[in-house]
């Protein structure tokens, strides 16, 4: 199944313990759409600016992503530079040039129009619920948001999350959600906004996923998923993005979904969010195997498994 | 198998968003028997004062824990005082008052001569070197320390390290002791420095257990346990003792000590701390059965299981 991912794409400045690096492709949907091309089809809708070379779009057509959907505007590209230089978990950010994403209104190609499966991407919560409004066929919405829209947009979210069906988000962001203290309370208030699951990322100590009552199979005990510690974590950036389109792709590689399968995906979503740290940008996603990644999702699976 | 705690007891004043209670039944020493005593013939060594009243101690008792390793001194108990009001993952401490642990000199009754499982509580390194060089039957050895040793008295600390045979303590202070900022870096150089396993505390993420290569087994993989998430938590005060008790009370029922029984101790040290607090002070600690501990072990069994 074909999955369309909705996004920005960027060029990032960033600092780590480990190096430096400049204008490196980057951006929500670049990271999604390399994580979640090793399970399925995936489709790109993001604007980019004239400095938007072949080369950077070659990265994505060469893991087989459609990217007709990528508009391209007059201007610069969306450039984003941040450092993670005293605190790994959380990037403290230098400069935001929004550039031509400040003014993106994503267009969906006509060739899109059959997609069963979409990601809404971190962006304006209208033009989430306008995206999802448009695609008519898509039978399951992973959405992503932020602080920046829950503080200063929430009447629009609280419209898009009747919309999305799995929300991904942090264990910060789901708390101001709810505002509530304590994730378990924080779950219950946000999937009563509408989502039947809830992940709720927890950066280096994996993943847990929320359950409406009901919803994907009986009952609603939540399920968790490790993350692997990493020896070295050279660039945090795009770990969250990278975890959606594991989690994502996996759902959609599957001839049907359960709750088996959106934890297994939530396995999958720590894997693809455990190699894209390994190095800077996205270098690691652009040339994994099958079998690497099969062999990681074993390593998660041992990490918490008792014989 | 019978287990030794060497710690604290004390009377605490505990402010939570759920309440607040004056001068109950705490320390490190006291959850760690209560949890540990759920398994396993628990002995304790500590100091209390005056204030220690038959009421407190029979709390322990009717644990069937051995308290004659308690002296009583003259003054008061340890007091201490904190807060959880704007983070329950981290105390605010409001007052310490030492009093009659301030001189503690943890002194073993000749009948505990035989003990063959020692759990050495946060108290100054030298003492616990002291203890556990007395103990000469002693098969494993539990410890715990915190930033006040690692920073104010590491070199006898260091000392203490080589006689650990699994050191039980949570990222900050894993972190600070070996001056790492991520943790499998952190975990390895703790391991150098003379334990076989270290035990890293996650709170309400969990915990990971790292295993110094080859030690109680094949490989170095380490093991992650998850945390329930916890509908209400109503004092997360001794949780971290708890988690120990649990730990290392289970080690001590087992007629055998390898991998496997490590990560199932590392899941039950999970179970007793997640009911520990699920009420003020010790309180849920009292009164648990085996069966409740058993179902709560399946549900953390679950939380992470693949189908």
């Amino acid at each position: 199944m074909s999955i369309l991912a909705v996004g920005s794409i960027a060029f990032d400045s960033i600092a780590t313990p480990s190096g430096r690096v400049e204008n490196i492709l980057g951006g929500s949907a670049t990271y999604f759409s390399l994580a979640a091309s090793y399970f399925t089809q995936v489709r790109v809708v993001a604007v980019v600016g004239e400095d938007f070379a072949a080369e950077h779009e070659s990265v994505l057509k060469k893991r087989g992503i459609d990217t007709r959907g990528i508009e391209r505007a007059k201007g610069k590209t969306f450039r984003w530079g941040g450092q993670y230089l005293d605190n790994l978990n959380e990037a403290k950010t230098d400069f935001t040039e929004l550039n031509v994403f400040e003014r993106f209104q994503p267009r969906i190609p006509p060739e899109y129009a059959d997609t069963e499966f979409l990601f809404l991407g971190n962006i304006h919560p209208d033009l989430q619920t306008a995206v999802r409004l448009e695609m008519d066929k898509v039978r399951l919405t992973g959405g992503d948001t932020m602080n920046f829209w829950i503080q200063g947009t929430r009447p629009q979210l609280v419209e898009t999350l009747k919309l999305i069906n799995v929300l991904l988000i942090n264990d910060g962001e789901a708390k101001m959600l709810a505002n509530e203290r304590g994730l378990p309370r924080a779950a219950k208030k946000v999937l009563a906004m509408g989502p039947q699951a809830l992940v709720i990322k927890h950066g280096e100590y994996g993943a847990t996923i929320f359950f409406r009552e009901g919803a994907f199979g009986i009952g609603s005990h939540p399920f968790r998923a490790p993350a692997l510690p990493i020896e070295e974590v050279k660039d945090p950036t795009g770990a969250g993005d990278s975890f959606a389109g594991g989690f994502m792709g996996y759902i959609a590689s599957q001839p049907e979904i359960n709750r088996e399968v959106l934890k297994r995906a939530l396995f999958y979503g720590g894997v693809m969010g455990s190699f894209a740290v390994e190095r800077f940008g996205t270098e690691r996603l652009q040339s994994l195997t099958r079998d690497e990644i099969e062999g990681r999702f074993q390593v998660f699976r041992e990490l918490t498994h008792l014989g």
